[in-house]
């Protein structure tokens, strides 16, 4: 077999691996409604503004169908939720698909439980915001309602990696017919792994059966390569490589930028992932860092001016 | 060997395991601090009233040393939530041991994220309730804060299975002191299984390497004995058991009263456990069921009105 027949084969292996994993997934609740929320917000949106899908938090992989145990990704959420934020005030319409519960636009400032930290009740037994908080609250909630209320600013959650790639697939499909003009934004920590739903017993695994609990979970599709090639071919796509250990880290970036043919990735180590990050193409490596000096000072901010620029000379270049 | 020797070897079996299980654990963060708010708030309680330890919402197992992922068990902690309103109702001083980011008392009426989705903007850009919200926000911030301040609630928060079980024995221990006064009341999922903290790899499992991800985890010892006989001998303690297969519940639950020497657990079946539960005693067992008719009507009001005169009964008949 010569190398492109090769590539071929392996391309139909992946594609019948991605059949399977879709045609065993449960359906995805309220999908007619999502459909129908993304036409409406790519249409508002497509004359005036880039677009771009960030995604954002860790997807779980269930154990059992009726889900009591799940393997879980560690992902506050925080870097999609900053980088919306500042996709918001580059101009682009974003639509953030976000694991429950994780880190909201406009919201890290905030203590985890903003209701019951930052509120306390006055002597009339109404409800005030507690001094250290007064600006961060407002802020919070003021930007957040102009952003949706704006109809710059779609948010819908997910929690286990079958919502997850559903929606990404659907994203994708909806967002085809602005081409280039589409970025997606992959920030969050996806599965690797997961049990294939018809595999997955019914019940709860009982405990007192064995000693030892063995969990025999299979990769899950590149799913990468297939939103390049089938779902979104024109988009503009960035993904992220996340290690804690930075010795393996800018060649598993560059190696991801190559196999799944990315625009950019984005390398973060995870204990300096707020202070700096490495923007991977096959051009060049940048490193970005935070300026302490600014107001606006996370990585964030000057990583999204480069890649709104990296956007739009991409844009150009395809000649619309 | 004969069967009181036969018993004798597996609780010291047990306690071996016990001892491994610390020992390797990662060392628990401000425990100091934490023992000395525990120490303040039994003394500032103990004259007066009766001090219940109520556990919620899940734990995880890490499958990193630097957690990248982690096994999780389901539970939002409602359960956990609302039983600490009724105890507080009923009379009772609360410690809620409760996993980061799950249900709070008196805020299980609010939706995900109360700040962004119960709150807009007035026209002068300052910030309001939204009507539908307004008694809803206004009860939980008033009622938690009376609870928190006036000293009758304390929160103490976890993630990883190490740090619940630590704390869960840094509690126990401190509440010796007020013997059969004392109630553990374990609502939280525990993790029935682990990869012990020196077994764990230090770095991200790497996913490239193989079409398979085998986790062999092994279980956590049995806590609950160690609970009872150990930690804290005198205090009345309550387990939960929770399936999704009604079938084996009542007798999972009757074999866990045996086996741990629980005072009673609380039997409940996944897709009706806010409707009915069982609590199983060696006496009895009795069906709980929520009241439609009253305003407080979730199924845990009545379960701690039963649980609470248990309680009493348990304390006058130890003498005291």
């Amino acid at each position: 077999m010569d190398a492109a027949k090769g590539l071929e084969a392996s391309g139909e292996t992946l594609r019948a691996e991605v059949k399977t994993f879709f045609d065993s997934a449960p359906p995805l609740q309220n999908s007619d409604e999502i459909t129908q929320k993304l036409n409406q917000f790519i249409q508002r949106n497509s004359s005036a503004r880039r677009i771009v899908c960030v995604t954002s938090g860790g997807t779980t992989a269930p154990l059992e169908q009726r889900c009591v145990r799940y393997v879980d990704n560690f992902s506050s959420g925080h870097r999609g939720a900053t980088s919306t934020e500042y996709f918001l005030k580059a101009g682009y319409a974003v639509i953030f698909l976000y694991r429950k519960r994780s880190f909201q636009p406009f919201c890290r400032s905030l203590p985890d439980d903003p209701l019951l930290e930052c509120f306390k009740p006055n002597h009339e037994s109404n409800i005030q915001v507690c001094e250290a908080y007064s600006e961060t609250v407002k802020r919070a909630i003021v930007d957040h309602h102009t952003a949706v209320a704006g109809g710059l600013l779609l948010k819908l959650p997910f929690n286990t990696i079958f919502e997850y790639l559903q929606m990404l697939q659907t994203i994708a499909m909806s967002m085809r017919c602005i081409g280039p003009r589409a970025m997606f934004y992959l920030a969050a920590a996806v599965s690797d792994y997961y049990v294939p739903w018809k595999e997955m017993v019914e019940h709860k695994i009982q405990s007192g059966s064995s000693h030892l609990l063995d969990v025999k979970l299979v990769q899950v599709p590149k799913m990468l390569s297939v939103l390049r090639k089938d779902w979104a071919p024109l988009a503009f796509c960035i993904s992220f490589k996340l290690e804690t250990d930075s010795n393996i880290l800018l060649n598993k970036a560059g190696a991801a930028l190559e196999k799944y043919k990315m625009h950019a990735v984005v390398a973060n180590e995870l204990s300096t992932r707020k202070e700096q990050v490495v923007v991977v193409t096959s051009a060049e490596k940048v490193t970005v860092q935070r300026d302490k000096s600014l107001s606006d000072n996370d990585v964030e901010n000057p990583l999204i001016k480069l890649l709104s620029e990296k956007h739009a000379t991409y844009i150009e270049d395809s000649g619309r």
